[in-house]
């Protein structure tokens, strides 16, 4: 899987839902489209009176999340940040998707003001196929997250782990180790193991 | 439009995106199973070693959204709190949905623990009609939000609103007035009006 490929699924859903923190520290959420995909980059709109454009202004800080229909889910996290030359982007972003002049016909389209996604993480879980697949991707200069369950040198080797995984994608050796791609971030290994072998990174 | 019909959208879509706000501040989002709806309460689980978890644990603090193949968009604002009774609770929701079997089978499923949102306000969108459609509603206790711009007193009767609005939604009057349960909050006749007449609530 590669960043471009998680951002063309978010593009093939379309209405993805973005998240972001309010002015009062509340998470809120709604159903966005995402309008263009351009190299490694998300564009999508929104209008000036909504309390959405509120928090991109502020911190910009979003995440965003869809699923297709292989049960396939993209994360991005990262800052958006409003782009100059807002007629050409609106524009261009009607000219792709011609269905907003129903919603905004004629000049009132310019009340909508474009952003860009260049920099953010992304998770790409694969819930359609056994076993599950994940993995960890960025776009811009975004850091590239560790995450997940560690067996560390403290593992005695019982398999405890290896026999309560839902995934069984906890693999025998000393230590043991858990195939990351594979896994659910349950922590049930981590709960199981008798001598606390398991660190837990980034989530 | 009703709150248990709000509800049970998000149950037909099942996956829907459900927000938090992190230990950083930053907002995060994902895919979770919207797994039971009764009466006006709305269930789901999450495995104890996710961050999502922990998120829930400490603040509870959620917002859901999901949309439909109709472009009805559901909106839930609301507080989850962890259920006692976790194994009754796993089990009736493994009933009601057996294909978590296929993901954490056997005696895996009780690293999965139950929320239930009881309160909660709820914003239905409607995009999928002409003209679009909007109604808050809420569950439980939670109080009703007043959403939106109104044109006060100030209002001239000008009509430079009428005349902006994308969905022509504001009718002729003295003042003037919007039909709220149409309205986009583009926040266009708010830019728009020539001696600022409107004021903008709870957006």
């Amino acid at each position: 899987m590669t960043a471009q490929n998680c951002l063309r699924i978010l593009r093939e859903v379309k209405d993805a839902a973005f998240a972001t923190v309010d002015e009062t520290g509340m998470p809120q959420v709604r159903i966005i489209d995402v309008m263009l995909i351009d190299q490694e980059k998300l564009y999508f709109c929104t209008a000036r009176g909504k309390d959405f454009y509120r928090q991109l202004t502020a911190s910009g800080q979003v995440a965003i999340t869809a699923m297709n229909h292989f049960f396939q889910m993209v994360r991005l996290s990262g800052r958006a940040r409003k782009l100059s030359g807002q007629k050409e982007w609106i524009d261009r972003i009607f000219e792709e998707n011609p269905v907003m002049n129903n919603v905004y016909p004629g000049e009132s389209r310019y009340i909508l003001e474009p952003f860009c996604i260049a920099d953010g993480q992304i998770e790409f879980f694969d819930l359609g196929r056994e076993p599950v697949f994940r993995e960890c991707l960025t776009i811009g200069n975004a850091r590239k997250p560790q995450k997940g369950f560690f067996i560390t040198d403290s593992c005695i080797g019982c398999g405890e782990c290896h026999r309560s995984c839902p995934q069984q994608c906890i693999e025998a050796g000393t230590p043991y180790t858990i195939r990351q791609d594979h896994c659910l971030h349950c922590g049930l290994c981590y709960e199981t193991c008798p001598v606390q072998a398991l660190e837990r990174k980034g989530i």
